[in-house]
């Protein structure tokens, strides 16, 4: 298969009108990754050597989003939309570099997988001319039917050109194709517009490739494969398939779920074996885990990576830059950005550790906060290793805290710690004995005013 | 339709022992809502002008409950239960008066839609003296059957007298009818309770009409529009569906949602298109939320309106009275309520604002509490424009901090700050070099102490 | 049926290697109870009254999880795994105190009910040699096939062995097995291993029994029952079924589950009737809710009591020893562990309490915390009854504030504080006016100082 170059096309003009949206179909996401990013994935996976991808609506921000993702992709721009064919051949200039294989695809079908585009050009490698990726299902009402014979692909019917015999077929046309390079420029530009809408259709060339005596034949693939996204509820549910993929797919690596419904992973996400996610936690983008850690229910993590044995959560959120050495623990309504929180440290309860470093075995305090950011910088805390910060402390940033140094409960930390040194920033306690009820007298006379104003009213 | 009166008859005293509650079944919530308001709202959206609801278990609750939602509601003890019919007739001062529809339907059935009922009442504008909505299912066992002959409704047969042949029918009756207001009292006198249990059935008007010559028909709704609620399993399941129903709704409306089955709307949530919301988001009564939002994961708004471009949560809670302006941000771990959030400002992490004001673009640190609350009045905190508040600080309310004014981290504010003015209300802080390992030998003395005592004992 | 004694044999030798863990395969947990676990408690509800269990792979491991739950069970070691009679017959010592029923079961069906085994049973008691637990499904392929004949067992037959009439048999082999206790071992030392993995297989002994004319039967149980659990996909699927199950039961004893898809229990959950559970809550082992409470959104509670009318939540934590007695109010971003919290006391937000007492009625302002460790020893809070804690206070342990006593907002309170007293521990105030400005020009410099480098760079 390697040895065959390959061109893959992908259709991204589309406007998209149902998602309702200002922003183009194709950079809606399915697990934090625009859809069209899914399908280049896809192509690169079925060992696409070159991509070519045709935009229209929003072209700036999907040519954007493609770059970023496949910079050596070339974008064209299809300027009137009149059909699929036409389409593709936008990017004519890339169709006429002589690929072996040409695959064309839909920037707006996430979840096409590499196994259906390598099946397609497999065939093209076993001499067709074209093969269709098809779908079998049990309602196939509305979808264009694959009419096979003798194992090739004769046509692709619409269901309102269908005998009631054809009706009856459930293999039914996913849209997705390979074409033999040698063969696309010359069938797409066989495609005439000769229809109800004046449009150039790509299904077309099936017709018109038998016509040249040409093998066609159609290939198999799960119906999601095709899964073509058109409104947010669509949207909903190609998400729902990948997620539950990736579920499983997870699980059966070595890493225990324990409701695998209510864990929600990005694209890139990764766990090592024996780690346990407990119920109800989000993986935003670019976060790593190592094994035997614990995730615990309602944690929240983006760019973060956590390592062996850590404890995260519940209730916790790393933020990106989060970096977790092993068997550290940040527990419940504690937030990490910007941070190494070096091995066995402990931030457990109630914290904001932001652009700090907290060193080896440290004890971060609840409601400890690294007062990190001035308004217009934002500056630096480094706990070192051992220290012992007290509850309710605030690190005004930039300040260090040296080793096995202790700082006071309710302290306010602006200069440095020495190693050893113990820090105090708090006021002295002061009790004035029998005046709550004093002070309670004061309080509840005031709000009877109020009350008394408010009825007055 | 709007031309025709229509009474509609509600029957809501039914005690509910499988519910095993205190309340009475009609007044559990879906989606936050009373069972008989959901009830109520669809008989207002199928044009009814008048209603009509019969209370008995809990009379006093439900009435409360009813004439909240429809102060114009006219409520009718049921002393007795005997039946259906009598349950109807208990409101028979309102059928005197002589609409030209009647409507009946069931307190317990919340997920009746205004079309089902729209349906019935035309098929009386066309000349049919009952209406009975039924409803169709592969596992009709246990229901009564709808015996059609010619487009007429011939009986509704319980599925102990059915045929072999009746059993096979599918269509099943949903126990909601329209009757032809001028001949509703009339029918429902004729009923009789010559029956095992000794009741007085509505279904039997059927038959009663039928024998007097009358035109009887039957409609076709989805089954969960009479689904009727006896237990907390079908509670769940009834709140599922309307939760489904409300979540497809709002994507196809251009809101994405990024794992629906985990977003929970109330019955009156408003939510802005191209607004998302990230997985784990609760949405209580009284939200309204615009458009280009962000609704981060682990939400729980309430009471709150969010405005044009903001971003809420991570874990973020609003209460009642939070007002987010545009590009407002309220992030993780805070709580605000009764609060106006000016345009573009950040609460970002672990704080609580209540009964205040935060200017545009002011900027609160990390742990910033308003001290709202002295255990008997509530007290305002006025935060001026681009104000900022360093972290960890207490602001005493009544206060109020100028607009650009500065407050140092950890500060305890207790008197107004100025524009444009510095506060600090915190403690200088002291170091004791070499004084943490000193510390450090007495507390690890005292925990060997305790350990050895407890190892005595 | 309690008059006959039962051994109760459960084969936990396996090592799991598609679990790709190094717990071994049975100690997983379903509902945060290892599997052989839940197969312990059934066994006992089904009267069983003595336990063998047979260990091979993590035999220390697994016999310390049995032992903590069954103390009086008996451990035995299969070193070699030669097959499920073998495995059985490593009991032999067990299996030679002559109980009159034996109940053979796997340490990884966690699903097993008592009411399975209890059929089982039964038919011995009414006479069989032995009783195979089945289950029926429209897909047996891949099960072996229960032949049965004029109501007994004929055969287990394997799918590859089964004629094409005896392949539509949809009455499959669940592998668990009631034996009469006088024939067990003679049957067990009967199977040979004459097949081709040269494995005992304890489903032979069906054929023995036959070919001695003993009676043998086949039982149904749901499948479920049955679910053996290979991969952590399998793990998942069986405590979604746990879930559902206890899920349902809570439900109908008058819980009321918002979302019940969404609320995680543990096997021991107790939670009373009335109260009502929001959207994701999860509750680990050991927590006890009484009625009429609400357990509001995303909270988590683990070894925590609940009292009657108490209100959780949302983004509560209670911890291991967390008590609150009747109408206490634990509230957002709050956790709370070993703690009384006492009738009517309110923490409301962002607090933390550890190891203390909070007195009945008392008020805990919002981002208080008591300091109860030092790094060595934890130390108590004592908080009496009406006491007021204003915001953002510290409560240094060992500490006591006295009852109905009053600590100002942004106090560290390091000393007791006498009944009815007020105590400050704060820095007073101070306002530099026009200096915000100036301060602003500081960062803003320093912040254009760090671009400028950055850009030279």
């Amino acid at each position: 298969m390697s040895a065959r170059s390959c061109l893959s096309v992908i259709l991204a003009a589309g406007e998209g009108t149902r998602m309702k949206s200002a922003l183009p179909k194709v950079l809606h996401a399915v697990a934090g990754l625009p859809l069209v990013c899914h399908v280049i994935d896809a192509a690169a996976a079925a060992g696409s050597s070159a991509l070519a991808v045709v935009v229209g609506h929003g072209a700036d921000e999907v040519r954007k989003a493609v770059q970023a993702r496949a910079p050596g992709a070339d974008v064209y721009l299809q300027a009137q939309r009149l059909g699929t064919a036409h389409a593709v051949l936008a990017a004519r200039e890339a169709l006429a570099r002589g690929h072996d294989d040409v695959l064309v695809m839909f920037g707006d079908t996430p979840l096409i997988e590499s196994q259906a585009l390598a099946s397609a050009r497999e065939k093209l490698a076993e001499g067709a001319a074209v093969a269709v990726i098809g779908f079998r299902t049990d309602h196939p009402s509305g979808y264009g039917r694959l009419i096979e014979k003798d194992g090739a692909l004769v046509a692709i019917r619409e269901e309102r050109e269908c005998s009631n015999e054809e009706r009856r077929i459930t293999f039914c046309n996913g849209g997705l194709m390979a074409i033999a390079g040698e063969h696309a420029l010359s069938l797409l530009d066989a495609v005439g517009n000769d229809n109800a809408k004046g449009e150039y259709y790509l299904t077309d060339i099936v017709e018109i490739a038998r016509g040249r005596g040409l093998p066609v034949v159609a290939t198999e693939a799960p119906f999601e494969n095709v899964l073509g996204i058109n409104n947010r509820a669509e949207l909903a549910e190609a998400e729902a398939i990948w997620q539950a993929r990736r579920r499983r797919a997870t699980m059966l690596s070595g890493v225990t779920l324990m409701a695998p419904e209510t864990v929600h992973f990005s694209h890139d996400t990764v766990i090592g074996a024996d780690t346990i996610v407990e119920p109800n936690v989000v993986f935003g983008p670019k976060v790593a885990v190592a094994g035997n850690a614990r995730i615990r229910a309602f944690s929240h993590l983006e760019g973060a990576t956590v390592g062996e044995a850590c404890e995260v959560g519940p209730f916790a959120r790393l933020r990106p830059g989060a970096r977790l050495a092993e068997k550290a623990k940040v527990g419940n309504f504690c937030e990490v950005k910007e941070a190494d929180i070096q091995a066995g440290a402990k931030i457990n309860h109630l914290t904001y550790i932001g652009d700090a470093t907290v060193g080896a075995d440290a004890n971060i305090g609840a409601g400890t906060i690294t007062c990190n950011y001035n308004g217009y910088t934002k500056d630096r805390t480094e706990i070192g290793a051992g220290a012992f910060i007290g509850s309710n402390s605030s690190l005004v940033a930039p300040v260090r805290v040296g080793e096995r140094a202790y700082v006071a409960s309710g302290s306010v930390v602006t200069a440095d710690v020495p190693d050893d040194a113990l820090a105090f920033g708090r006021a002295r306690q002061e009790v004035k004995p029998g005046r709550a009820p004093i002070l309670r007298g004061l309080y509840k006379a005031e709000k009877e005013r109020r009350q008394a104003e408010k009825d007055r009213s």
